[in-house]
């Protein structure tokens, strides 16, 4: 059986479980908070969380283990047929990845966990971030989903992606990043309805106290 | 027949071009800087360089360019066989991406623009540079190709990342930052003696004082 190494508070954790509970796909979770120490790298490259281990190994990065996945797990398929029309899904889940989540992820330590932000990371990654949604407003179809009618990976990113960086937008900018985007509160609300995401949703507020604690600790 | 948009300048763009090389897949070069204006929009999605034209429309970011090149055209394979043999592959690959290209990316205006980067975005982007780079000396088999044997897309990211990478250690950092990793050296050197490296480098030094002029004045 496939197991996935990490932890529930982590966004990307909760983009493959959902992608697994979606699918049907039966799953075992093993507590892997990463880091650097070598007992972490040994499973993770750069010890990175999450980690899917199959029977040939481990593997790391979210949208390649979405993809192992979809590519050798039967049930619900998040992709459309065709080389084209899923690499255009994938574009979609990348632009999300690298143009709104990265820079959303540099706020984080002040969002989430206390700690201070220098001024021109937060600049940075407020115009990133920016920039990030309104190509998303442009290219995603929302329809309802973001790349059509059907739910997909790049619904995967959006959904643990999105609501973070309106996290961030209300909590270090004191702004609604979504103000203009009402397709993409609308499909947040969606989700917040599935009972896969509201599984994903208790069991991170299940291990909040102790994520804190290790963040807090530094004992992973 | 495939074409292929950008500029020679754009490590990106040579990553796709070394691939079609590589590959011996005939391919149309079209001169595009990409940008914020709505006739770079139309065909790229955030206005990012490369973009490949295909007889299905255009597609952005390089790894799915580079994957589906690798999924419809002929010539020699740059990715091995069997779906997790290839994610590993991708997950070195991505690697280099976000923990190598990205860190350095972040200080390419003053690496070579003769602009001023934040010293907290320096500070910040030097330490995940050199954990990037400390990663892949861990994770890489140099073998003498990053993943083996087989030249695969890890080298392609490889080769037009690291070389800038370092040079921002030399340039902004004033450190060699591939002094304890002689494989990687080893590595650009090979790659240097590939006649289609050497075609992307005499385009890309052919193309420079146009596309200074065009960073100067800002009109693409």
């Amino acid at each position: 059986m496939l197991k996935l190494h990490g932890f529930a508070v982590s966004n990307y954790y909760n983009m493959v479980k959902l992608a697994l509970l979606e699918k049907g796909v039966p799953f075992e979770e093993v507590l892997f908070f990463g880091g650097p120490g070598p007992a972490s790298l040994k499973i993770s490259p750069c010890g990175k969380v999450p980690v899917l281990e199959t029977e040939h190994g481990f593997l790391s990065e979210t949208n390649l283990i979405l993809d192992y996945i979809e590519q050798t797990q039967p049930g619900k398929a998040l992709l459309p047929e065709g080389v084209f029309a899923q690499a255009k899904v994938r574009e979609l889940a990348k632009e999300i990845e690298l143009y709104i989540e990265l820079p959303a992820r540099a706020c984080y330590p002040e969002a989430f966990f206390g700690a201070q932000v220098d001024p021109a990371i937060k600049q940075k990654a407020k115009a990133e971030l920016l920039a990030g949604l309104a190509a998303l407003k442009r290219n995603g179809a929302f329809a309802p989903y973001v790349a059509g009618e059907q739910m997909t990976l790049a619904d995967i990113l959006f959904c643990y992606s999105v609501d973070l960086a309106y996290a961030v937008g209300k909590k270090v900018f004191d702004m609604d990043v979504l103000a203009d985007f009402p397709q993409a509160k609308a499909l947040l609300e969606h989700f917040k309805q599935n009972p896969n995401v509201q599984r994903n949703a208790a069991d991170k507020e299940a291990q909040m106290p102790a994520f804190l604690e290790m963040v807090r600790t530094g004992k992973r």
